[in-house]
């Protein structure tokens, strides 16, 4: 017998892989939580049905929601990462010698003790001494560590169910206050195939929270359309204004130093978003 | 009664989307052919049970693999299609104004003539008075038009079937004969993710028959992965070398000039099939 887990992505379009078996399965005051062992993609974490990410392809999404807003800011030291319970934007944020302590606030315990089990290569550096793990709303750690941070990364599920404030205005006003006075944040914004209004609406209010907003994207396999988007707001550092040569670089599948500007030039049907014009 | 049409891209992954009707079945002396018209993404062309296009994403893979070698071009007059029987890359073509041919090398007719039925949008530009439709293989063509074009594309289907040839050696080197002593050639070349050793194999092959090679990626929903790639072979202009400002703009929904040279920041998980190293 042949199983396999098939997410619709929308109403009418998703994907289907072949699993070997169902490795956990729980339900958490937020959310539905599954673990599979799939066949083309390794462990995969299924939040409400949702991908989340996968042994194969995870290195795309935790490398490229970290590096960009990281390797723009010369020398963060404490990073905050909203969400982002599998520890796979934790690790990436650790590989900086600068970083001093790296705070994870994510609001559902059993999303840690999954990764910790099934996903050690991503969840494996929570355990480091610079890691803060708290189990907490987002929202509210936010409001009680005013000008703290240098990069906040929101690492959030789909604005469904406990996500859904952290697609909103007073969210990244938050944030903004949460940012020392140079500081950078970035949140993943879902498919520029997919999600166009929210797009538009996310960075139309960061393009009003902060002076500085920058969209890209990314190609993950096991997400809705295979293209995924992050939306950049800064303080103070643009990160179409660094100098490729004297950035950070590491032994990283995905993000480059090189690739840091080419990314913000942008396909024509996402570009346009960032208008206000409608086309 | 709701009916979803379901690909295997590969062994154990693929999508599944929901549709409103089969318009059209038929079987041809080289393949299947199946139309069917999708929720999500309007008239499907499926060939062999692999999905070719759609409405709603055709604008990528038609621009991406047609613009790209066209504006490197400085100046292109004779332009043949290697398979491409939907239309979609001919009438990418048409955009200049310095085509006075453009020669489509179609081996099955049953193509066309579905492509012209059920996607106007794509094939409506195949009756233009500078199209020379000829059902044929590409091969021989290419063998019979010797130092002829000045640009060549390949719009292969996947490398199984009538295709195979159109992914080796040979190939390239009829296509390098066929071409101009200033002619550029791109072809698609498959998944990042799932066709990895084809990839590295059509690379190194370009790279030994044309001074210059270069390798980018689009990002195409319906296609395996979601992230495509396209392989360029030239024997005198290089994509990285044109002055963008100077390049042709047109009314194009995902290739934009200014993202010309940007292509080729690769991410390291495909730049590294560039390589002959092992990983």
């Amino acid at each position: 017998m042949e199983l396999w887990y098939t997410e619709k992505q929308t109403k009418n379009h998703g994907i289907t892989t072949k699993i070997k078996r169902t490795l956990y399965h729980d339900q958490s005051e937020f959310q539905t939580l599954d673990v599979i062992e799939t066949a083309e993609f390794g462990n995969m974490l299924v939040l409400d049905g949702m991908v989340m990410t996968t042994d194969r392809d995870e290195f795309v999404y935790h490398e490229m929601i970290t590096h960009v807003a990281m390797n723009t800011h010369p020398d963060p030291k404490e990073v905050l990462v909203v969400g982002g319970g599998d520890g796979g934007v934790i690790r990436e944020i650790l590989r900086y010698p600068s970083v001093t302590r790296a705070v994870l606030a994510e609001i559902d315990k059993k999303v840690i003790e999954a990764s910790k089990t099934y996903f050690p290569q991503i969840a494996g550096k929570l355990d480091d001494p610079r890691v803060d793990v708290q189990v907490t709303d987002g929202i509210r750690h936010i409001a009680e560590n005013k000008g703290r941070y240098d990069v906040i990364i929101v690492d959030s599920t789909e604005p469904v169910g406990p996500a859904v404030g952290l697609f909103q205005k007073p969210f990244y006003e938050g944030i903004y206050e949460a940012l020392k006075d140079d500081g950078i944040m970035v949140a993943q914004t879902e498919s520029p195939w997919f999600n166009r209004d929210l797009i538009r609406q996310v960075y139309r209010d960061i393009s009003n929270t902060f002076p500085v907003a920058r969209l890209y994207t990314a190609s993950i396999p096991t997400y809705p359309s295979g293209l995924w988007s992050f939306t950049i707001g800064s303080k103070k550092y643009d990160p179409l204004h660094v100098n490729e040569a004297e950035l950070s670089k590491f032994d990283t599948r995905y993000y480059r130093p090189e690739m840091h500007k080419a990314l913000f030039e942008l396909p024509a049907f996402v570009q346009e978003l960032l208008t206000d014009e409608v086309k």
